[in-house]
């Protein structure tokens, strides 16, 4: 199957500026990338990305500068084949994450992502299209349901933390074991107690 | 194995304070309580519930006023036996997702939550303790690995998400399938599109 790894350049991450500049987010996404590829190829797959513009990367990048969901949906619309599609910005994907999700039965199988993305699916039925706006998972199991579609689900951590936010650094710095973690880690932050609610990152 | 529910009814989920009121958050708190109690029962095991003050429930309860931490070690202390703890504020946990840290192996398997707690673990080796406060995890892998334990880990989104904060009423609302969805849907709550975040809940 193809698996595609969608990846916008332009403004990544614009949620972290209040912890990161522009150069620091362009760097994290790409360590972040990084750690998504590895974790496809380490599940026997050839990573496709899909960029909005051309990347220098050891791994075949078609150039879509289309917003996410009607790039992605080229992507879905162009084949019969099962398509798998990851997003980037999953610094917590493994290889054994991802084969859950390839693994799982179901015309869609939909990985969610915390505040109700779809951060990874597997679209078996050649019918399915994305909608990535405002809560795709919803979006996405209504499609499924409306058209007919068995829908699985995977129930991992590791997909559903996409990175957004300050706080999500967290997760990466206890959970992380690629690029990511070690950019952050080179950048300077750790993980300090935060009496209130656990643990923050500090730098 | 013993699975012990730990619950405590004195200052219930304050950092919801801005969204429901103190009645509610305990209405909440004991729609959660439910919902993990069934996820236990539908894995195949009896829970108990380690609770700072008695409760009416159909289920085992032992009380213990002093702090979460002191209470499950009294638990882990008192037994030579495999215990499961599991947190009352899970309101995703299912059967498979409770099967899945009983079925791992490890002298101590550990279901991390959002944020760097410890949602749920399974001591096989007697000598392990809890310690809750700040960033649990990263104590409780610490602690195995000084002590020579062997570690395993659930990836479970379902376990990963402890309700503590508002935006973790949106997960409930999209993945809940008991008692808590059903008290939310009841107090009001609904999901709304947030163009800058996916979806927030409204009342």
């Amino acid at each position: 199957m193809r698996v595609v790894v969608p990846f916008d350049d332009r403004e990544p991450k614009t949620r972290l500026a209040p912890t990161l500049g522009a150069d620091e987010r362009a760097g994290l996404a790409a360590a972040m990338l990084g750690d998504v590829l590895a974790a496809v190829r380490d599940a026997g797959h050839t990573p496709e990305v899909l960029s909005t513009a051309p990347l220098d990367l050891d791994t075949a990048v078609t150039v879509d500068e289309r917003p996410l969901s009607e790039a992605v949906n080229a992507v879905l619309g162009a084949t019969d084949d099962a398509v798998g599609v990851v997003m980037a910005d999953l610094p917590l994907a493994t290889a054994t994450a991802v084969s859950r999700l390839t693994d799982t039965d179901g015309g869609v199988v939909l990985a969610p992502g915390l505040g109700g993305g779809t951060n990874a699916f597997l679209a078996r039925h050649p019918g399915f299209r994305v909608n990535y706006h405002d809560g795709s998972y919803r979006k996405h199991r209504e499609q499924a349901d409306t058209a007919g579609m068995t829908v699985g689900t995977v129930d991992s951590f590791r997909l559903a933390l996409d990175v957004d936010e300050p706080r999500d650094l967290v997760e990466v710095l206890l959970h992380g074991e690629g690029q990511a973690v070690a950019w952050l880690r080179e950048a300077g932050f750790e993980l300090v107690a935060d009496h209130s609610r656990g643990l923050r990152v500090e730098r």
